[in-house]
């Protein structure tokens, strides 16, 4: 029986690929700081250590002893736009926190690490963004990641590591913590409708992204250690088809059922076009245009879960470490 | 008078920079942990501040007292081959450290964030390599120093931060630390004839470089903050002509006037050829080939104040994390 460990696994995206791997067969370890996750994400049957990848002692006291196959390494602060302002505790947490990861997992010479890395490594492309293009990430966030992506080939070079690198980009589903102010558009959305505030758009909303249902992410990360022609490449995953984030607040109403304002905050310094070509995944993974999830029946199923779950609080970062240039709704209470 | 910190101002580069920021009229203080530098090194017409730049209160506590208008940013550990054995120390003190630095410039509205990186990023390339080309880094050593010139242009967008980028490589010179056994070639050479050691070399040889003699970097890197049109550009800066290592061997060996032997050791995991071009630098700094310095006469300088210095020990690095595929040769006493 396949051993894995999963860093981030009561995360959103995380919790769902514990999920799969359960289905997979394998056993898994958690670990998770619960700094984003919530421990009732976790699937009963993993075994959670409440712990960060920063605890050096704890990641070498892991590895020693569980003798792990395979690392699914999600565990991350994953607010793009604020890392910006956080960009110390972001690549101590994002980046250093791997660090950690990868240097247990040459030593205990694991089968395969999967990371989740992200569609912000890419920066401003030519959309769709392809595999081939050259990375030019433009915020701490996106910086950290790429580092992480450029550290695990080094190690695969050096030591034979292998890995598979996932990049997805604006996931959405049950699960995900809809009171993080800082990140998950979708999210944001459903909360301030229940809430009965106006919907917060930066800009005129006329940027898009590709959205992309959990069940069209979280079963290909899982799966991956098995596909062989998967190890040592890096993989966009995800949605196809590009919205505008006004066309989006339209169809986020229509789900949840509510009529709300969209209220234009002043346009913040983002990429504006971001989707990603996948025919690499569908070509590796099997994936056929039809098996995506379109937009409507995704945000449909989340607004169920959303609603049986009800509103969550929005509790603000603490220790933002410059706040020149901050937009301005991240502070109000 | 402008105020300048240099970061790893009593080490080999940093202490020649504060030299000519003393020439050109600049006030200096010179932060360094004395790990790979010399108090020695350090002109005694700057203020020395013994201390890392990992210490974010100390960082905090001298912005805040010296109103510095330039940061000259040149502290690393910079052995690239040790760097995969020493990810998280590589990546602690490299990265996170110059983090640091960056928020402390942007909070306090510094006017000029001057950052040495390193051929290393640029990974294998064509050669020359050239500053339009896409970094490649192969080493931990390359990426973190790839992730703080993506850093520092993330915070020039964001911040307004005004950077400039040097790539110097394989730099030689009087203050070098030839008694550190995993970086500069030159150095050990010299260190390995004083003792009556063979030279050692890894491989066969006839991996090239271009090596770079201190006067063609260090005085380009202090009055670069007087020319806008370096502002927000990245340089390579240094020698032109490449040589092959056997040819350095041979070289090395006249302007010491010592014959020794070459120990040709296992070729370990490195970039073959690295030369760079600098027609950008030529141009934005006004530097003309008759101004670079040829190999033996750079190295007939050095070498006379090597002899003069003598021997230097050549220590292990403490708390090596990985020691698979570590070169034997970097075990031995």
């Amino acid at each position: 029986m396949a051993k894995s460990l999963v860093t981030g696994g009561a995360g959103f995206i995380g919790a769902h690929v514990v999920d799969s791997l359960l289905q997979l067969g394998h056993e898994v370890v958690v670990l998770d700081d619960l700094s984003g996750g919530f421990i009732e994400n976790v699937n009963k049957k993993a075994l959670f250590i409440e712990g960060s990848i920063c605890d050096d002692n704890l990641i070498n006291d892991l590895f020693e002893k569980h003798n792990f196959d395979y690392v699914y390494h999600l565990a991350a602060y994953a607010a793009e736009g604020l890392s910006h302002f956080i960009r110390k505790f972001n690549y101590n947490n994002n980046l250093m926190g791997s660090i950690n990861l990868i240097n247990a997992s040459v030593k205990h010479k694991i089968k395969c690490f999967v990371f989740t890395s992200s569609i912000a490594v890419y920066g401003t492309q030519v959309v769709p963004m392809i595999e081939t293009a050259t990375p030019m990430p433009e915020d701490p966030y996106g910086v950290a990641k790429y580092a992480i992506e450029l550290d695990l080939k080094s190690a695969h070079e050096m030591f034979g590591l292998d890995y598979i690198v996932f990049r997805p980009h604006n996931v959405y589903g049950s699960l995900q913590n809809i009171g993080d102010r800082y990140r998950n558009v979708i999210g944001i959305f459903m909360n301030q409708l229940m809430k009965g505030n106006p919907l917060t758009v930066f800009g005129d909303g006329s940027q898009t992204r590709a959205f992309s249902y959990i069940d069209d992410v979280a079963p290909y990360i899982a799966k991956s250690v098995n596909i062989p022609e998967a190890y040592n490449e890096v993989f966009n995953i995800g949605g196809d088809t590009d919205y505008s984030v006004k066309e989006l607040a339209e169809t986020v109403m229509k789900v949840m059922g509510i009529e709300g304002e969209v209220r234009n905050l002043e346009a913040r310094n983002e990429v504006i076009h971001a989707y990603a070509d996948h025919s690499k995944a569908r070509k590796v993974f099997g994936i056929t245009p039809d098996t995506i999830t379109d937009l409507e029946t995704g945000l449909t199923n989340m607004a169920e879960w959303v609603k049986m779950n009800g509103v969550r609080k929005t509790p603000k970062f603490e220790n933002i470490e410059i706040l020149e240039n901050l937009p301005k709704v991240w502070l109000e209470d």
